[in-house]
């Protein structure tokens, strides 16, 4: 399949097999609340043109044009597979068939807002992120950090082999891609054998992680099955889940972690829906012991997707250095486990609830997902390439990028970026009673 | 000051003294959203009603009918407190005045819809809640709790006397008053030396809190201080943060609670104002070691709230009888030193947020806030009055309710009822592939 209505270049992270829905405001109007589009190589196609000029109306279910207008795709995610697929397919015919009735009508004229470039429009968050959770799925990170958490002895919990250690996280601080965010102040306590102190930390780091929405949800009270759960899940995105590791340390016995993890998450802005990465399916890591039945599905579990983390360090901000090579297949714990494993209490999932995968560290050094693991907590510095710049973590003014796709036969399903600066911390008002 | 509009009881939860807001639809609509009202005795007042006949016409900043029409809080929480103060003076004006130009206006037969008789409306969640926090703030609760999962050398972490430990937890499953719930499945591990097992939750509690609704907020980057986090409260409910033990206890370490909170969580429907709170405050008990200087506030920091549990166990229905006896002002740390805590890190909190106290257990056996501490574990009998019933834990079909109120000269601030029954668990689907 070709697209036949914008040139795709082949290293371009969204060709026609890919169609990733996210919600954009033309630049001109970056502080309206946006609207839905669909990213086909260097474009953004307004969905809800389109759906003006008739191109969803034997869709069953879906008023494209309201459905579209909304600043979130909630409503969308909410409407389920069937009409996530239609609409997927109806993309295709209009965008590889020359004699499509709605092409005519858009090279008559009837469509010049149709195609927008993806340069000239402003990204937003894609939905409204009613609640956030942050697995802990991968082995190799879940064992580095443990190590260093709380000693050889006790890196894996006895529980993590049984079920995708998982909490609950903040919602109101997640920003999409190109939001800077301030580094966070907080109590840590360097040296154990004294008080704690406060101020900005001094630990600054990121998380690789991918991070999926929930399409259509559950009724309270009623779990749904791994089946179940596997036709809910809408896309993907990449994540950088910022952290403070000097305030994690601190303060997460024995409720978890809080301020060292609130103060901001970074989302890419465009989500790649699972139907476009059903192709890239695989085996994830054989799990031992087996799993309780509750959590056992039928095929590839995983998904093989490269993912990337770079560095532009402020002493050289026109230059990025490569920190992690990574791939999602590398999870122990798949998506479709997660988010079972999250109803099967009764808890309601809604239309954009959002699930990190937690960090995806793979086996070797230059896949660990995290300063804290490149640097081992701190005891050695991470070399820039030959730059001569070292980092043990996060410094200000660096910038994180994370990129993200899926290898097809000539062309790439890819993310788009998820990038973050870090700004100085801003000082806490003086107290009066200090 | 008393109200001449309708006769209140003298223990009525809700004198002209108190004023709570909700969102309440007649039960005649009790499927439609909701619209704003406060409670005075038995009744409900309509704001929008109130509204039209211009009660609110000299309010700077508020468009009553827009704002108050919404099926939730949100919108009034974040007009920020000269406005809360000026809507409750307007109220309080016109209950207790029966010159007041609105009262002729309702005498004359323009208000027959202003008061609507508690009975007969159907309450609502009073907002959209977009993020849920529980803090862990009783001192006598930490320490039991910590002494039955960790050991007597362990309860009480290091971290725990210099900061208001809290964690994220999930907004979409709580529920109004009244509201059935379903016993969670999940897995636990009751012979820690054999593998964990699924089922439904054998060690079901209830936790007694509190929570405050956050009013305005703060930019994302910004922190608090304890000035403006008691400025930034709107009010307070009851609230049943209901716990599965087992389920918790053997997914806890090291992330904290998840599956064993989610399935559910009760808040009372009426939101009693902090400028209703003002006359009670009180001392918060004695810090040591003092608290670093961004926890640090002027005046009391406590309120003296008594608050008590009931069951109705499902042998006898019609009774009731006392489970727990305390008073928020057993709490080691202040609702303003949680916020400010939350905040300085930069998260940024929003309108109709809510923050959970934890479970307010008191000094001695009758005041401690849950069954886990009740019955030690589940180690002995909880006798319900001289009924020969006992718990250990919450039976299938039980009935928890958690009340409280501040002792007034002459009239107390109640808070209605925070009730929930539990419901047997729901079967999960035969997985297929088992």
């Amino acid at each position: 399949m070709e697209c036949t209505f914008v040139s795709v270049a082949p290293e371009s992270d969204f060709p026609i097999q890919n169609l990733p829905f996210g919600v954009f405001s033309p630049s001109a109007l970056a502080d309206s609340p946006g609207r839905v589009g669909v990213a086909i190589g260097d474009q953004v196609l307004d969905l809800v043109a389109l759906s003006q000029l008739g191109l969803f109306a034997h869709t069953a279910g879906l008023d494209g044009v309201s459905v579209f207008s909304k600043p979130y795709l909630n409503d969308f995610m909410a409407l389920g597979r069937p009409v996530w697929r239609a609409v997927r397919q109806a993309l295709q015919e209009f965008l590889s068939n020359d004699r499509h009735p709605v092409r005519q009508q858009v090279s008559g004229g009837n469509g010049a807002a149709v195609a927008i470039a993806l340069s000239s429009v402003t990204m937003h968050l894609p939905a409204k992120i009613g609640d956030y959770t942050d697995f802990y799925a991968s082995r190799e990170h879940a064992s580095n950090v443990g190590m260093m958490f709380r000693g050889k002895d006790n890196a894996l919990m006895p529980n993590w082999t049984h079920l995708p250690v998982g909490y609950h996280g903040r919602a109101s601080s997640i920003v999409a891609s190109g939001t800077a965010l301030h580094r966070p102040n907080g109590q840590r306590r360097p040296d154990p054998a004294k008080a704690p102190v406060f101020g900005p930390s001094a630990r600054l780091d990121y998380e690789l992680e991918m991070a999926f929405f929930v399409g259509t949800g559950n009724e309270l009270g009623t779990p749904m099955t791994v089946e179940q759960a596997e036709a809910a899940m809408f896309g993907m995105v990449l994540m950088n889940d910022w952290s403070a590791r000097d305030i994690q340390a601190w303060e997460y016995v024995p409720l978890g972690p809080f301020l060292g993890k609130n103060f901001g998450t970074t989302i890419s802005p465009w989500v790649v829906t699972m139907d476009a990465l059903e192709p890239f399916r695989v085996a994830q890591p054989t799990q031992d012991p087996e799993p309780l039945p509750y959590l056992l599905g039928a095929g590839a579990g995983g998904y093989d997707i490269n993912l990337e983390v770079h560095i532009k360090p402020h002493e050289c901000s026109d230059k990025s250095f490569l920190l992690t090579q990574s791939n999602l297949k590398y999870m122990y714990w798949a998506l479709r486990q997660q988010l079972a494993h999250h109803a099967v209490s009764g808890c309601n999932m809604r239309p954009g609830d959002l699930c990190g995968t937690g960090t995806i560290s793979g086996p070797t050094e230059g896949s660990f997902g995290s300063m804290l693991e490149l640097s081992w907590s701190g005891q050695r510095d991470v070399a820039l390439g030959d730059s001569g710049i070292t980092r043990k973590f996060i410094e200000d003014r660096d910038v994180i990028k994370i990129s993200g796709y899926c290898q097809g036969n000539g062309f790439r399903i890819g993310f788009g970026e998820c990038v973050g600066q870090i700004l100085p911390a801003k000082q806490v008002g003086p107290p009066k009673h200090a």
